[in-house]
């Protein structure tokens, strides 16, 4: 029986990478994932064999995977950040029971991309907060708009993963705007391309001039809530509350 | 100059450690840290240099570790989890910008208490969601339940962090309750204690059985939104929404 584990490889430099994952990896038979993560680990792996397949074909990525482990293969399948964060570990497991492959199917958790983009603005996530990706995608517009809307009415501290795309460039601006009716137009933003990368950047601005700001499919953006600070160039969420 | 790293360790088991995190703390001149987190961290570096303090000290321990940085060490401030979500980072920032500390620091995150469980679950978070922590030492109650208030609204998947102490034993249950009335009671929620540690435990529940649930300081509670099942013993929150 083979063993297929679905591997979080954390925001793409080795130094993220856990000591679990990079055994994982170096111990595969078959590294499989997504053209662009499999290009990142060539250059810390460059001994491996492996499957890719480029973006939109998750499901057939997850066959091919499943078809190596049936055959007793141990398999790999790689993705960034933490693989149960919107990673793969869902969509193998179903593709999994579909096909009624036996096989073993171990998930390994790696940092996801807020804590990495956490980690080169300050301490913004010293307090409770959301996760939101706008990709709407597979999910409509509608409801993640208004969960960016609940995340303003309990001061939660926003992440947004997927903030645009070529064609969705809007999105973070309608966010930016229902999260000032919440919250002083001040409210500082942190925005990291690349977090945990080579060519990582980052810039701290605010809800107001979000709109102005450079972002793309690698960046996240972190908005602080009401009690967030900028002191030199570090975004800071303070533990407590004053009562 | 010294120089401090704050460093999250991850869940516990040295297989989750980044090796960044290994790196930081083999080279460092003095580890300092949370008695606890220390006792887990001797297991694995045994021959390093420790300095401790109990619970509740978290201002004196980040004072002495500017201290030592000050003094030209290099220092690793460690903590379970991530660093930087709910971490020390942001005090370590505000400590020593008060002391006028002269010294560099840099967080090194690490894998996350929500990510660890989710991996043990199955694949609960595969969706938005929110990450609030139940203690009340530093935030209102009513802010603390208006935000689970939200994430109900919202139809977020809910990570609730210390979710009871020996003192607080009535808050799940409470945050429970908010969340029927937005979710069916038969909506999976998932337990584990000590995740990614030797000791592991998990459980899945729903949210009317919650309140029977064993629960104490060292577990995460995984409520799942709208979409979340359970198949075998795996917690799965789909990708999509059926529009």
């Amino acid at each position: 029986m083979g063993k297929l584990y679905v591997v979080g490889f954390g925001p793409g430099g080795y130094e993220h990478m856990t000591d679990k994952c990079i055994r994982v990896i170096r111990e595969a038979d078959v590294v499989t994932g997504y053209t662009t993560y499999v290009d990142m680990l060539k250059e810390y792996f460059p001994e491996k064999t492996y499957l890719a397949t480029p973006m939109m074909q998750e499901i057939k990525r997850c066959r091919m995977a499943v078809e190596e482990a049936v055959k007793g293969q141990t398999v790999a399948m790689v993705s960034s950040g933490d693989s149960g964060i919107y990673g793969m570990a869902g969509i193998i497991y179903q593709v999994a029971e579909e096909m009624g492959a036996e096989i073993e199917i171990e998930t390994v958790p790696g940092v996801t991309a807020a804590s990495a983009a956490a980690s080169v603005l300050g301490a913004p996530l010293m307090h409770d907060f959301a996760v939101i990706s706008l990709s709407d995608l597979m999910t409509p517009l509608d409801l993640i708009m208004k969960r960016v809307d609940c995340a303003g009415q309990g001061d939660l501290i926003v992440c947004l993963y997927n903030p645009k795309s070529k064609k969705r460039t809007g999105y973070v601006e309608q966010a930016a705007k229902i999260l000032m009716s919440y919250r002083k137009k001040e409210t500082p933003v942190g925005i990291v391309r690349n977090a945990g990368r080579k060519d990582e950047r980052a810039q701290i601005t605010t809800l107001e001039h979000l709109k102005d700001a450079e972002i793309d499919m690698f960046s996240v953006v972190l908005i602080g809530n009401s009690q967030t600070y900028v002191s030199g160039n570090r975004m800071i969420t303070p533990r407590g509350y004053e009562v």
